[in-house]
């Protein structure tokens, strides 16, 4: 198939216009989860699903399909492609949305090419993915996959107090179908890498093998809050300084392991949190992911360790609470092959890379082989306006993605 | 004089009736400087002032003054005992009071007593020395001794947006002496630690012989917000790392220097402060102290160069503020022996010690040889109600400070 493509200036052109739907009074993209924007997003892909073909239809949790399922194909599970087109607030236009419209314009692209494909090919787009009005994230998939209850969902109240069930049927996503209803041969998601790595190695595609688990914890450090000038060095039990020791540690520790672990502290608050009063409290976040899941554990095994000998050393007391916990997931090597080899048939410098986020992908792989195509990103920056991947590159992967889903629908 | 002692229930019951005076709705201790409890408390030191038969004077800036100026002694100068009695929000009852109280029972004590004073004893109680409500702290004891003019100090703008200048006409106390009228031939000041070291080692007292010099700075660290999961370690500039190694830097630095170097970090803040993105900056504070100059600029000069090899590796940027600087205090070392005969004489364990904070003493010393006597602070609390000395410790030291000014008025 490597001599044909997708029409890059038709998927070019709709990308910019998702990406002027939803923008706030400032000037924002903000199209949060069955919102009044993430309606218009909704109802102009709709459009594009209808126009091009295709059979529509909207589960319980909001989630849109769009299924080519020629007559010949009809009894046969089909291979699903797809991301979200949510947004959190002052979003850039890549995120989701590349991976929505992609598996469309490669679906329309095959479609219009006489193409037969020997099973359904379907394009998805899930609820709610961002998880900042309602959390959790990656909801619309999570349910889908079976992981969460669609009652249960449907009953989560927003930052905003609204009840997403409520705000699905006021914007008229409230569909019929239960949410699993088409049950995935594979599932593949193109994506934005959100990172720097392709960038740094001037690498057009990664090929993602698999996803890191995630652990969240807080840390709470309690000792004395008295006099910066009056108390002695060898008098204190400063929290602050007991905070500065575990964020080191957990950096020194990420740096010379030579593994793909990462460790982060992105939230730090100290009290009393003044200039001349050692800091009684530290309140901070730990984040780290490995895609190893006993890496993951020995990781957080070695924090626990050393918050214990900090706590002795320091004369601190620590807390820990568990904030969230997700297990890395393997993506599926049959897959993974066939995405390499359709970059190198391209000539596409390619590698194999972790996704370090969660995805939707992470959640349909619990019911279908899947994995996901990452293309750069500029500077690593994304949810932010500045999030950028050249136009060369967001063609590359949708033609990638176009080889790959002809090669998987023409084994058999 | 070892054998004459202040009256011990005056000084407690008075301490305790000026600890009771100006308290908040909330039931907090409250005396802001220049407001309506500032002037209850100082009502009531004029009228036990006036009850003693001293003379009162009043200057511009509102620091009261209570004179025992024997005829024989009119023409030579006194020796100024004094501290504060306007309080921080939910203060303890001994911070200042104590030493402005003592001073008035030693003055009393000495006068029933029949002792004849080579010069003239006073009593001061200096405005605004918290400095809450208004910015300097110390203000009255600077304005007195020439290091700020009185109508910049008058016009100074508080928290809640008034004059002190108005304030102290409000309130009555905006006197007609000027700042320094009373040119003291020494100075000495009775206070609580506020530190724990003399409870620590079982002490009763502490001959202060200097103040430690203080430097503050605030230190803005920027590097990039990247998104925690899917940036390598080896890709990240990290402010909010690059501040923890300041913090520990600081740290054991000060611990390694074997002098009374102190170094804290109180404040710090995050940004975007969220848990799964790298900190794109750390803002934080730097209180660095030291009784000797040249170290305190040479701790000063490690901590810039240390930010400067930390810029370069942690490839961050990396600006300083100062926010306030005074030189270190060395108090008159023939005061600071008196004072520890004096303990020794009644059989008190004594150290040498350095003030931490800042005092009125350390602006009086700008015009007079000054020391300052220590009593011993539990667990070295302070500006909390949880503030608190031992009735022996307080008769003690006002004991001392008793046999003092006895000692430096018979001496000529």
């Amino acid at each position: 198939m490597s001599n044909t493509s997708i029409d890059a200036s038709r998927l070019l052109g709709r990308l910019a216009e998702l990406g002027a739907i939803g923008c706030d009074a400032d000037g924002r993209l903000v199209r949060l989860a069955a919102s009044d924007a993430d309606k218009l997003g909704r109802d102009r892909l709709v459009a594009w699903i209808e126009a091009a073909g295709l059979e529509l239809a909207i589960d319980r949790i909001g989630n849109i399909f769009g299924i080519w399922a020629p007559d010949s194909t009809q009894d046969r599970a089909p291979l699903l492609l797809g991301s979200h087109i949510d947004t959190v607030i002052d979003a850039g236009i890549y995120d989701g949305c590349y991976g929505v419209l992609s598996a469309l314009e490669v679906i329309e692209t095959l479609k219009a090419s006489g193409f037969a494909p020997s099973r359904p090919i379907a394009v998805a787009a899930f609820t709610n993915e961002e998880g900042v009005r309602y959390a959790p994230d990656m909801m619309g998939s999570l349910v889908y996959a079976g992981g969460l209850d669609v009652e249960t969902a449907l009953a989560t109240r927003g930052t905003d107090g609204s009840l997403l069930g409520d705000e699905l049927k006021r914007i008229g996503y409230a569909g019929e179908k239960e949410p699993g209803f088409l049950k995935p041969h594979a599932y593949i998601e193109l994506h934005i890498e959100q990172g720097p790595v392709l960038e740094r190695e001037g690498l057009s595609l990664g090929a993602v093998e698999n996803l890191q688990g995630i652990s969240w914890q807080r840390v709470t450090i309690e000792g004395d809050a008295n006099h910066a000038g009056t108390t002695p060095m060898t008098m204190r039990r400063d929290a602050g300084h007991a905070s500065a020791r575990v964020i080191t540690f957990l950096r020194e520790r990420a740096m010379a392991s030579n593994t793909q672990t990462v460790a982060t502290v992105g939230c730090l608050e100290f009290q009393p949190n003044a200039i001349n009063v050692i800091p009684s409290k530290a309140i901070f976040t730990v984040d780290l992911r490995d895609p190893d899941e006993d890496r993951l554990k020995e990781e957080e095994a070695a924090l626990a360790r050393f918050l214990e000998s900090l706590s002795a050393e320091e004369q601190v007391t620590i807390s820990v609470e568990r904030l969230a916990r997700f297990e890395p997931v393997k993506f599926d090597e049959g897959i993974v092959a066939t995405i390499e080899a359709a970059a190198r048939a391209r000539a596409l410098p390619c590698r194999r890379m972790t996704s370090g986020a969660g995805r939707d992908a992470q959640m349909i792989a619990r019911i279908a082989p899947s994995a996901m195509i990452f293309v750069p990103s500029k500077g690593g920056i994304s949810h932010n306006p500045r999030e950028f991947t050249s136009h060369d590159d967001l063609v590359a992967g949708a033609d990638v993605l176009l080889d790959v889903v002809s090669t998987l629908t023409q084994e058999e």
